[in-house]
C-alpha cells in the first residue's frame, strides 16, 4: 500500500513530464524450440538502448501468484493497491465500450437468454446472437422509461449488453437476477441493504418491461443482469500527486481506467505511431502520460508466438519519436503478462525500465525478463511505480527534517 | 500477508498435483576450511537437475533476521503469517509427541521439578531426570481426577511432560505456575481474564493433587506449568485453497502441524524411500503433499557438517522416485537454515526451487544458497510460496475483468 497522504504531503509540480509507455501482456515464457521468450527474440535495438541507461527490474502486478484482468493490472501501475481499489464486472463492461460512467450511476453486465414457457432459463446466452442482433434489441430495451433515473442500454458483443441506470439515491447493493443455472427461473433482484430498495424495484421494473418487449425475440426472450456495481471511491493521481495526467489508448478501456483516475483522454488515431504523435502534439499541456499498446497481448491471447514478437518490434521502430521528447522520466513495461504458449494473462512478474538523468543505472543492456531480473530495483510490486515516477521526476520533496 | 479471502475466491480444483519437499533446516553456511556451505559440497545432480529446470529464490520464513521454530517456519511454507498464527508452546509440545489435540483443549509444557521443605523451588528441571523416570511418574499424574475435565499426562523427554485439558468452558489465559527462577515458591496459576478463573481453579487443583502424588519422588517432587495454550483459529488449506492436501512425516510434530492446516496423515514408513514410496500409493487421492525431511535440520544441530552433507545425498538419490511421478508443481525447500556451524535454527533466507510447465526458467543450475539467489524470484518470505504453487498448478483464476 503506498500511503497517500504522505504522496499528497511530498508532491508538487514541477514543470518535468513522466511518460508511461504500457506495452499490455508484453511478458512471455520462452518457445519450447528456441528457448526464448517473445521478448527475448524481438529485435528491439531502441528498447535496449533505453534498458542500457535505466534501472531495471521485474514487477509483480498485483502480488507474487496472482494473474491480474486489465483493470487490477492497471491500477497497479498507476498507484492504486488492486485489491482495496477493485473496479468491479458491471463497470469493467461499460468503461469497456467507452460509456463514460459518472459517479452515481449503478452499472450491471446484462445477457440476452432464453426462457421456455413457464418462463424458466433453458439457455443463458440465448444461443450467443450475432452482435447486430444485440445492438437492434438495445434499441428496443432503450425505450423503457422509469421515473427518476435515466437507462442506457449498449450492446457489448454477442448475447452481452452493458445496462446503467443513472440518478440519485441508486445503490449497487443487489442479488443478481442471473440464476447462473438453466431449468429454473430468472431471480428477482433483491436489495442487500435497506438502502438499495428503491434501486432493486426500479430494476425489476426495468427486467418485467424487457421481458414483455422481447416476448417475440426468441431465443433472446429475457434478459439476465449481474455485477451491479458503481465506480469506486479513489482518490484522484492529481489529488494524489498534484499532476495533470492525460492517457492516449486506442481501446476503450485504458480511456475508462484513465479517466476513472483523473486522467484527460486525449486522441490516439489509430496506431502507435499516431499515439506518439498525438504525445507530441500534447507534449506542453500535461506533465504524466499513459500510452497504452494493446497488441502485444492481444497476440499473446491469439496464442501467436510470432505475431507478439512483431508487435514489441513495432513499438520499438515508433520508440524514437518518443526520446525524440526527451521525457525527464520514461517507464515502459506491462500490466502483466500474456505468454503466447499459454494464451493467457499470468501471474509471471513483468520487465520494468525507468529511464531518468537521475536513474542508478544498472548493468542491465537488454529488455526482457532475464536481462531485467538482474536490475537495480530487483522484484518489486507494481504499485511501487508511481512513487519512484516521482522522485525521477524530482516531483517528490524530502521526508521529515 | 496473503489475502486469504482473495485466495478462496480465486481457488479452484483441478486435477494438477503439487508436491512441497521440505528439506527441514537444509539452508547453511560455509564451512571454514573448503568455504563451501552443506548444500555447495554435496553430490547431488539430481536436485540440481531440477534446479536448472526451475524458477529459484531464496525464501525468508518469518522475515529477515527473524530465526524460526518448527511450528512458524512451517506454517509460513502453508501460506500463513507465521506471527499471526502463532502456535504457542503448549500446543507444540503435545504436537511434538503426537498427541491429537482438539480445538478447545487447553495445553501445558510441565516441567518435574525439585522443591525444598518450605516449597521453594531449588531445581527447575529436577536434575534432568531420566525419561522412564519421567514416564513413570506422569502414571502416577494420570491418577488424578477432577470433575468435568479430562486430563492427560504425557511423557516427554528427561525433566518434560505435555498436560493437556480437555472439557468445557476451559481458557488458555492464565498465568504460568512456573516461576523461572529458584528460590522461590511456585506460583498460583492465575487467570488474566474473567473466563479463565474456572480453568485457573481447575489446574491450582491439579497442581495440589501433583504435589501430594510427587512426595516422595525426589527430586522430581513437584510440577511446573507453563506455556499454556489452545490450538489457533486457522483457517484451513482445504477453505482456503480447496485442496484436498496430506502429509508424510516421520516425526509427529510436522503430522501435527499438516494435521493443524487440515492436512490427512499419511504412513511414512521409515525413511524418505519409504516416504515417496507412500506419495506414489496415495498419488491419486490428493492434490498437495507435503513431505518432510528430518535428518538435514538434525545433523545441523548436531554440528556435524559432513553428516549434514550426506542427508542432502541421501534426499537426492531418492528424488527419482518422486520425479517419476512427474507432478505439475514440484517445491524444494526448508523450513529455515540449520548451519552445521553454528548447530543452531538461524535467520539466514532458505533455497528455494519450483518447477512446473509454466514457471519461468531461470539461469539456475545448482541448488544451493549462492545459486539461488540469482534466480528469478529473488528472496521472497515463504507465505508467498503457496500462491506462486497455486498459480503454477493452474489453480488460480484470473483476478478482476
Amino acid at each position: 500500500m503506498i500511503d497517500f497522504e504522505l504522496m499528497k504531503r511530498l508532491s508538487r509540480q514541477t514543470p518535468s513530464k513522466i511518460v508511461l509507455l504500457v506495452m499490455d501482456g508484453v511478458g512471455g515464457l520462452p518457445h519450447p524450440q528456441s528457448g526464448r521468450t517473445e521478448l527475448e527474440a524481438a529485435k528491439k535495438p531502441n528498447l535496449d538502448r533505453v534498458a542500457e541507461e535505466s534501472v531495471c527490474g521485474l514487477v509483480d502486478p498485483v502480488s507474487p501468484g496472482i494473474t491480474p484482468g486489465s483493470a487490477p493490472g492497471h491500477l497497479g501501475l498507476f498507484g492504486y493497491d488492486p485489491v482495496k481499489y477493485n473496479v468491479r464486472r458491471g463497470i469493467v463492461e461499460a468503461l469497456g465500450i467507452g460509456l463514460e460512467v459518472k459517479r452515481n450511476d449503478v452499472a450491471a453486465r446484462g445477457n440476452f437468454s432464453t426462457v421456455d414457457e413457464r418462463g424458466f432459463v433453458t439457455d443463458r446466452r440465448a444461443g450467443r446472437i450475432p452482435t447486430e442482433e444485440n445492438a437492434r434489441l438495445c434499441q428496443i430495451l432503450s425505450q423503457i422509461t422509469l421515473s427518476g433515473v435515466e437507462i442506457l442500454v449498449t450492446p457489448v458483443r454477442e448475447h452481452r449488453f452493458s445496462l446503467i441506470f443513472r440518478g440519485d439515491g441508486l445503490s449497487p447493493d443487489l442479488i443478481a437476477s442471473d440464476p447462473q443455472q438453466i431449468g429454473v427461473a430468472p431471480r428477482k433482484v433483491e436489495a442487500m441493504t435497506p438502502g438499495a430498495k428503491k434501486t432493486a424495484r426500479l430494476i425489476n421494473s426495468f427486467i418485467q418491461q424487457a421481458e414483455r418487449l422481447l416476448k417475440n425475440s426468441s431465443p433472446a426472450n429475457m434478459v439476465l443482469l449481474r455485477g451491479f456495481s458503481r465506480l469506486p471511491e479513489i482518490p484522484s493521481m492529481p489529488e494524489i500527486y498534484k499532476l495533470t495526467p492525460a492517457v492516449i489508448a486506442l481501446y476503450p478501456m485504458y480511456r475508462g481506467l484513465g479517466r476513472l483516475v483523473g486522467m484527460e483522454v486525449l486522441p490516439a488515431g489509430n496506431n502507435i505511431t499516431e499515439q506518439l504523435e498525438s504525445l507530441r502534439r500534447h507534449y506542453q499541456d500535461y506533465d504524466f502520460f499513459f500510452i497504452h499498446f494493446k497488441t502485444t497481448d492481444a497476440r499473446g491471447e491469439d496464442r501467436d508466438y510470432e505475431a507478439k514478437v512483431r508487435a514489441i518490434e513495432e513499438v520499438d521502430r515508433a520508440l524514437p519519436q518518443l526520446l525524440a521528447l526527451e521525457p525527464d522520466v520514461l517507464i515502459v513495461t506491462g500490466d502483466h503478462s500474456t505468454p503466447a504458449t499459454l494464451g493467457l494473462h499470468t501471474w509471471h512478474p513483468v520487465p520494468f525500465m525507468l529511464r531518468s538523468k537521475w536513474c542508478r543505472r544498472d548493468k542491465v543492456s537488454a529488455f526482457s525478463e532475464e536481462a531485467c531480473l538482474a536490475g537495480g530495483l530487483g522484484r518489486f510490486p507494481a504499485m511501487e511505480i508511481m512513487p519512484l515516477a516521482m522522485a525521477n521526476a524530482l516531483k517528490l520533496e524530502k521526508f521529515g527534517a
